[in-house]
């Protein structure tokens, strides 16, 4: 039902001097970035008391909620451990891929989480067959663990095996690694992926996002940096950056600040609210309409109506009533009555746009199903207007770093022009951020905007 | 966790002259109603066609979503039918008390859905059981039940038996009752409980809220009024006005306006968001505040604080992010932790309020507890004030008409003083609505308020 | 897949003195009674120690393993306790008709489990009808209920009122019920429907088979005298003889003999596997067959084909595996491969009968499709003759008393002669036990033969 | 509860020229070998039709019922496939270790079933380790796959590559490799495991036990030789007896015929019920004992009963009826209850052992403490004297094949002399079946029986 991209994964780690209840907190911090991925979800834990720690593992298809319970947490013992939740595309959709992944090589055991998408890997993959290695799933996931357990035959240290990856790997990626006595953190030299590091009271977390960090009353420390290699052990927190690279070959992901972060979390020095208030107020300076009020797409679209109303003018009302009810599970109405599905999610408050001429404000439009409906529910709600604006440029190329996208074919921006889309969706107008206005919302960060202007840091693989 | 009063139930009913998909319709009401109970949910419909219908229905504890599948709803073949959702107390929380209710009596089928309380219950249902009758579970639907058999036994029709109950019960009730052949609803005199009419291509629709009206693509007629029975068959819809009482008796429960009913529906001529907008607005004008920014306890506080931010001109902005992946199944951390359960549901957007004066609207306090984590969490994130204002009047007294209350020992109104409540949550200021300021929320309408004046509509009974 | 007759019910019901563990040895009771009803099962306990005990119960369709688990064991926590488990012909496949049944009435409450039918049901509902009485099921136990509550509020005790209600009911039935204080069970006045007692150290057990009392550690009484009722209570047990009627109008149900009741129990002083096994002999000597092997239906043929053998001379051989794992959610094959349902229930054992004249017993023809399908499997395994022997008569008319038969054009005997049948089923030769040997089978004991001579002992009423 | 020996596999593979249905053949198979295991169960299906086939998988803790339904198998679309129920000691039961499993080598994609265990698995894995492959989970299956992926790499062809490892791996092992166009099947060089070989209308199938054949309606054309390649493919059936041994190195495991295998099964040309039978006539004639009746342990005892009783002249009697609703979620009593377990599955048929001198056979007696119940059960019936006769000689040593034994401080034959032992279970009597008559109940085949008399058929390793 969801006209929206989607991020694949959230990653989670956690190194504590004492106590066994890691997985509690990894359980809590699953829950903060559950919006980062809800097809799976996995922990694993380690106790490093003992002489030499089992690694334990739990894994299913599902919601965090629905994969663990009171007394599955309870039997994950240990001080230590990583956590995902996914996101899939339907090909992979299979227990075989959730993570994290556990697996014996020849100096003990690691269990690996991962968010993110190796543009080589295939390659590797490939040099890794004729050596004979043989792969039990489909995820990159198993490619850089099975890397990984190769180099380290041969290396002093799992964190000097890191290190020797990171020039192989081409993409973007947030990486825990743990062994039976550290956590290792590592994120890609362009820092698409993001990753941060957080302290708790007898330990240190790393998170996907800051809103993790927060979830387990852990204090933020930093970002981690693009090439960075974080270990976690007994010493504490050591940081490698040998393989860091310069601020200007970074590249945050943008869609990170438009939609996928949570609205409390921040990035790279940048607060995710704050980024899309101040996009909505880049649009409204770009593109004004002459409206009644302002109102936002729920969760989508609402601070950037708020950043809308506050640059224009304009006041700010909310015009949709989100039924928090409707989950997963929720019978769709059959295709003829489609537009019943967005109906029954989002109930249009009659009193607030009726006789209004009114902006609405959105994210960003993939296939245009959703705002389409909205738009018919407005008007039959009495509105005379519907003028709506986009908060981020018309998405036109794919990525190749982890997000999930539909088919050129399915994409509106790739099939018609600006105008054909108003017409398509029943817009009275339509206009979407300008380019420029991306650097305006980041504050000047470095950015991967590749879906937008089809530039890719990584280089001319595609 | 939620420091919220409960509504005990939602209601919904349909009569279509065509089709076998009564169900569906009625799943669809019942997911929009699903804020008005989450313990139960159930499904009664009947097929008009035959010579003499046969009422099929499914109940259990769950949400709607948990409760019904498509298999389920195709089994449920009817073009009539009633549904509801149930919140319930503790003690009885069990399938046997979950709705609809259907039984045989002398002249055939019955079922019944009901929301609201009858004050005077265990007064009939002695009666009864002198008379023989006996009784399978404890709540008031099976006395309401039980005295309809009893009295349709001497009179010529349904309608006319409802018609001789309406005298008998005291209290707030909207009643839906489905004969194989006709939908019959009955709101009480008082008007305590909502009820409301729509239309749908071939047939009627009566629900608790208008929003479950939208929800089936149903037409507003109007609400029903107090005392009125409405019935429902093939000869469209009569309206039996005979016992409706005078607008000076009516007494619409302002907890509805203030919190229990949906942002975008509209009962008895007022609309909710508008109500709650204007509720915050008379709120700045009695208690304003010298702050920097208005914020909102999501869901509960927002409405009342945009309309706080008008009024008093300050900005709105959002200060919490609320988890929606966090549901009943949620490991809540043990009592010492208690803080943190607030903490996973609602993050604190630091960009918002660091080195703010900050107005924290909600809608009312019960326990007390939520409210005072939400305050630490503003002043960790830098809030220099935090002034609380509370869109009601300070609750002190019990509902009897089917609201769900703790006891007077839990509610901090009933113990302290505002100073010690302000005090005890930690706030810089604390202030409540003004009693007569409901009126101004509700334009006017005449009102319940006895929870917070204890002038109670159905007379000196408590 | 299974071409036999069901039993409908089983009752199990325990008094004892001390302890809060009735539930546990309810469960074991009705484990061992689940071959009388597999589709629902329920325990009501309470304690008699408090002021007034407080009745739970706790019931749901599926196995007892399946309806009860540690957790809920434990949740029913009481010293005394009725259970049920239940067969129910698939219209009234419902909850609502699951045992036991808990009623409030007028002097408190009574929970009543049953196992059999009311011939005159109906009539008795439309008496208590026209009082104004209604009723949410459709099971003959809520009927039961009714008519005890009714007559209870002029009576003196609730012993009275179920002596009352003795010579209102005609059927077969089993019936026991809890006060809050005491265990009544009554037996009807024919005798139809097994009962028996028992003793355990502190207290005492009712149960429909011996075997339930065997896996509670109880020792074996008596059985219950048709027509008489016995009180459990803290004053030990209490006989009320004066509706026992005369062993001349006895009328033991003749198949809980031949195929319902467990090999292990005994019933009114008759070993079912000894009546079995007399059976098979019975019909060695009245129906001969020239062979080399006798063998059995698992399990319902097993015991007569071992009687067969012992009075033919000839060896008894297993000819057929069954598979224990194959329960009821097997996924069974389409209707073009039946005969590999019962292909995947029992394998032949080939050494067996390869080359073999075989003597085939089972206990009973009901549409004969299995049996057709046996006799199949048996040829394909090199069997070079099969002679079928039924150990009980042709089954021609109808149960009025709680057993579950299929319409009359279903019944084979009831559409072709016997030499049609066996042309039907493909066997060699064919042969039913006689009417007179019933008598054998059970040493002369009083029984109910009406599904094979059509004479009901409660009377001309079909 | 129960005192028995545990397999740990059942393997079965299918190729089919036509159709989609290969899932559902291997359904009806592994339903007919779960008693060779019941911890967890899977399905790896391909379809040979399209240019590469593509395995599809579905594997899960649980009985066959419990992890496959019918929308599960119809996803499983194929026309050749392998299947596997698995039986696991506790350590190792996880989903990680379930079979089949499917893995991507340099040439494309293996799914692989087995059963048995690999003597040398460690060794063998150490090898690969050092050579850099990681492995995901502990079982020696992973080792297998691994090492052929390895060798793979620099043969010609699958088949080659199964050749080159049969010498490599010292154990009992049954294998059934799927590639995309081909089944292979290979057995062990000592035949230590069994596997068949059968043909349905348009292909072959092989699997553990004949019994399965059956099931899918195969007719059964012979066991597969030790150290026999079987392949099926387009071309039919192709057989590499390269590596086949000579007859007198053979070794069959001896517990297949005792207690492991279907009685209707047939293994290397001797049938399970005949085997038992004889067994038990070679008990009756090696240890005779003065008494009325034979009755057997349901259901392990009651073939070598059937033949002790046919040898001694006593009357066969069933003693026990077993309740096959007891499965393995029964509620068990608590430790101090525990005969109650015995009780509860099985129950005595007093008329059949009161006042009798009663021979109660088993075939086998591992911890002693089932048989000490059943001893106790029947003299509480009335039985005046208990003479066991066990089926198998007293069980001394480990098995390193895959079949599951208790820890050697647990076998009550290695701890206590046959006397002690008759005197600890209170038997009358006591007696172990000779060694030497174990080939006489397989009819002079080649066997190993090393858990009797610790003489390991592959040589010296332990």
């Amino acid at each position: 039902m969801t006209d929206k991209l989607h991020e694949e994964c959230g990653v989670f780690g956690i190194w504590k001097k004492n106590g066994q209840d890691a997985s509690l907190d990894i359980y809590n911090g699953l829950l903060s970035l559950q919006h980062r991925g809800q097809e799976a979800a996995g922990i694993a834990v380690c106790n490093t008391y003992g002489e030499r720690g089992n690694i334990c593992i739990h894994k299913d298809m599902g919601l965090v909620t629905e994969v663990f319970d009171e007394a599955m947490l309870n039997d994950l013992q240990g001080n230590i451990g990583v956590g995902h939740v996914r996101y899939s595309t339907t090909g992979d959709s299979t227990i075989r891929n959730a993570q994290p992944i556990a697996f014996q090589y020849l100096k003990g055991t690691l269990a690996l989480v991962h968010n993110g998408n190796i543009v080589n890997a295939s390659d590797i993959k490939s040099e890794l067959l004729k050596d004979g290695s043989v792969f039990h799933a489909t995820s990159d996931s198993e490619v850089i663990a099975t890397l990984i357990a190769k180099i380290r035959a041969h290396t002093g240290s799992i964190e000097e095996a890191v290190r020797e990856i990171i020039p192989k790997l081409q993409g973007g990626y947030a990486l825990i690694i743990m062994s039976p006595r550290k956590i290792i953190a590592v994120r890609d030299p362009w820092g698409i992926k993001p990753l941060c590091l957080g302290k708790v009271e007898d330990g240190y977390v790393v998170a996907s996002e800051s809103c993790a960090l927060t979830s387990v009353e852990a204090e933020f420390i930093r970002d981690i940096r693009p090439g960075e290699i974080v270990t976690l052990s007994k010493n504490g927190m050591a940081s490698d950056t040998s393989m860091c690279t310069e601020k200007t070959s970074h590249a945050h992901c943008i869609f990170e600040y438009i939609y996928f972060a949570r609205l409390d979390s921040s990035m790279d020095g940048v607060g995710i609210y704050d980024a899309r208030f101040r996009g909505g107020m880049a649009l409204a300076q770009a593109h004004p309409a002459d409206a009644d009020i302002v109102t936002g797409v729920p969760e989508s679209g609402l601070t950037a109506a708020e950043g809308f109303a506050h640059a224009s003018g304009l006041p700010f009302v909310r015009a949709f009533h989100k039924n928090s009810y409707i989950g997963r599970t929720f019978i769709k109405p059959t295709d003829k009555e489609r537009h019943s599905a967005v109906h029954m999610k989002l109930g249009v408050i009659p009193g607030s746009v009726s006789g209004k001429r009114v902006v609405l404000i959105d994210d960003s439009i993939v296939r245009g199903t959703t705002i389409s409906n909205l738009i018919t529910m407005l008007r039959k709600a009495g509105a005379t207007e519907v003028h709506v604006r986009i908060s981020s440029p018309p998405f036109l190329h794919p990525c190749y770093y982890g997000t999930d996208v539909p088919d050129n074919s399915q994409l509106i921006a790739n099939k018609y022009s600006i105008e054909e889309i108003r017409s398509r969706i029943g817009a009275d107008s339509l206009a979407y951020m300008r380019l420029e206005d991306l650097s305006t919302m980041v504050e000047g960060a470095p950015i991967c905007k590749a879906c937008f202007d089809g530039t890719y840091p990584t280089g001319g693989t595609k």
